[in-house]
């Protein structure tokens, strides 16, 4: 298969292309230090891309920032840093992507552990996760063709010391599972799931 | 209870504002036709309405527009319908309204069955029901003063017989319990729920 990762410079995607590159044709795409580069804010660069690349199989996204902060200092202006990098742009992966998408392709997307276990400062990425999550069971029933939609939702993992303290009494989930998660998506036949590595 | 209720001239609105004025104080918002006039696509319009209203104790949302249509000819433009109304529009409300309400107030946002089990043609308001059913766990640990956050997520009602096509083999849902579930939520103590009404 010939597969796009975005996000491939980040500590999953990384990890996932290393892995899929054993058996496949992958194409890393990111901001910097990429075959491709791509800013998931813009449907310009996202529309580039794909008519760089061509036709492919398979496209993941291991990538998209969100607002990390309390409730009380939020407006909608932090907000729409989620809204428009983690939500809207793996959103128009997908809007996009489909007309350029070989037959019984796939989109996996990723969302996180924060849609169903919130943790204090993390309400605009609760919100991203959510909605990503939701759109994924209903693009899953309209997408032709055969192709398929799913996402991956990990915890904090164990890769991202950093986080933990945000994360209190979370357990840490092996990187080896995300990465599986991601397989799972691409190689294996389900549609319209959250994979849930938690 | 001093309770705002924005979207007080729809079809669910206007039943919920009709019980609660027989035992609280409800003020009615909407973008015409009402005490107040509020277009929560704007953060101006929100903060304005907070003002003149003054200190109260529930914010009802029973608003908010998306885009219904096929995933095919979806586009950035269109899904930023649902964004910026029903989703943005609403958790606006509540990043605004939060330093306004009294101690122990609530906020009771509307989302819907399209979270969990979507239909052709929802896509965006899969995205913005499950994205605020997310946000509304994640708020309820950071809201300050004992106040309190939940959603309600209805069914197809049965008073909204032209929904009914696009809603094969659903269930109408009766609007006495989906009014009962806007009572639970602001006369109720839960917070972090959402209360399903199908």
């Amino acid at each position: 298969m010939k597969i796009i990762i975005v996000g491939s410079t980040g500590i999953i995607g990384k990890k996932v292309a290393e892995d899929l590159s054993k058996r496949h044709e992958v194409i890393n795409a990111s901001r910097t230090n990429a075959d491709i580069k791509v800013n998931i804010e813009s449907t310009s660069s996202i529309e580039a891309m794909y008519k760089k690349v061509g036709k492919f199989d398979a496209v993941i996204s291991t990538t998209g920032e969100g607002y990390f902060g309390a409730l009380k200092n939020a407006t909608d202006a932090v907000f729409r840093k989620g809204i428009n990098s983690k939500l809207m742009g793996q959103v128009n992966l997908v809007l996009i992507g489909q007309h350029h998408i070989n037959q019984k392709g796939s989109f996996t997307l990723t969302t996180g552990i924060l849609a169903d276990d919130p943790v204090f400062n993390g309400s605009n990425l609760s919100l991203v996760n959510g909605g990503i999550n939701s759109f994924v069971i209903a693009a899953a029933i309209e997408l032709e063709n055969n192709v398929r939609i799913n996402a991956v939702s990990p915890g904090v993992v164990e890769d991202a010391p950093h986080y933990f303290p945000f994360f209190p009494g979370h357990i840490p989930v092996s990187m080896d599972n995300v990465v599986a998660a991601y397989i799972k998506s691409v190689e294996g036949f389900l549609t319209g799931k959250i994979i849930k590595v938690f």
